[in-house]
């Protein structure tokens, strides 16, 4: 396991899964699709065939053993290569990425920040230095970075963008509000967190 | 406009246009639905439907003026009443949202930030001070707090998520990888940055 590659829409839902998953009372011991899909409202046919690319353990009317089924999307997420990590753009929310200790359990390693302001370049960020953004393209490059975080304002981010693809990068994680254009194997996931404050904002106007 | 209630798919789309129309060059002072369509990759029969709800500035075979459509999907946003807003869990990440200047243009702001360690409570961070997340019921249920912003660990969200909402917010914005349950008027967005690094790992683990 997998058995196949799994398709990006299918990749999208698996973290889902394992964070619900590791969510549950140590009491329900057993867990069917049919109950996952009600508790995430996703389509149960759907989720039977998320889970059935990652794991075998699937039992008619049983379902899953519920830790079985952890250790296989666990499993699937595994790596056994770590991949090179930066960022770009070292404001309060870069800084707060560079210190998270969630990158480890997915198998990155962030090993530098960049920025073009003066006043931070040189300073460390734990155990990173901050380094010029007039030296992104050399250095991942020659370090082999394959995800690039972009959290700089949204008129500098396709330019960061291109450049992180054109020295190696397969994966950016963006926090830019900029729709960035890339080359077809590279993912970027988007989290546009201005958009996510004007739905909130919506939806609080529309309740009143 | 708007002219009638709008779904969450659609609310979920509309900031989408807006980033998307500001990042567009001078020249481009025409826009149709089914070019912001193919740039977004969205149905275009979608996008036509979603931008006929804020605004009435569409053209047959010409499309919209594009400073007038995002003026129109500005105003779409733009709150007279401010509302306030509390987070939840001050580690790096609620320091960095915190300190975000975006809150404003949608009608936010930030009054509080909580947490149980004993080392932050009565710090201060930029403008507001941070309390004991013991205190946070009497001081949302008090000041009227509508938005909830949870940067708690994830066995954590789900208890601060119901006091959130029993004290009347009616939006929260979860950056925990927790599934939260809220009453059916509450609107939860999730950020969940977790399941999006595992994405990314997934995606660079195919590629190879």
């Amino acid at each position: 396991m997998p058995k196949q590659f799994i398709s990006k829409n299918t990749l999208y839902r698996l973290p889902l899964y394992l964070s619900f998953l590791k969510c549950l009372p140590a009491e329900c011991d057993m867990i069917s699709a049919t109950s996952i899909a009600e508790s995430l409202n996703f389509n149960h046919v759907q989720v039977r065939k998320d889970l059935a690319s990652v794991s075998d353990g699937g039992r008619p009317r049983v379902g899953y053993k519920t830790t079985e089924l952890i250790a296989d999307l666990e499993r699937f997420f595994l790596r056994k290569i770590s991949d090179n990590v930066v960022i770009v753009g070292m404001g309060p929310l870069g800084y707060a990425l560079a210190l998270s200790s969630d990158y480890k359990a997915f198998g990155f390693n962030v090993v530098a920040a960049f920025d073009h302001d003066e006043r931070v370049i040189g300073k460390r960020c734990g155990d990173i230095e901050i380094l010029p953004v007039s030296r992104l393209y050399d250095f991942c490059n020659a370090g082999g970075v394959r995800l690039g975080i972009i959290t700089t304002p949204q008129n500098a981010a396709q330019k960061i963008c291109d450049t992180l693809t054109e020295s190696g990068a397969i994966a950016i994680w963006n926090f830019s509000s900029a729709k960035l254009h890339v080359p077809e194997d590279v993912l970027v996931y988007d989290e546009n967190l201005t958009a996510s404050l004007a739905i909130l904002a919506a939806h609080i106007k529309q309740s009143r």
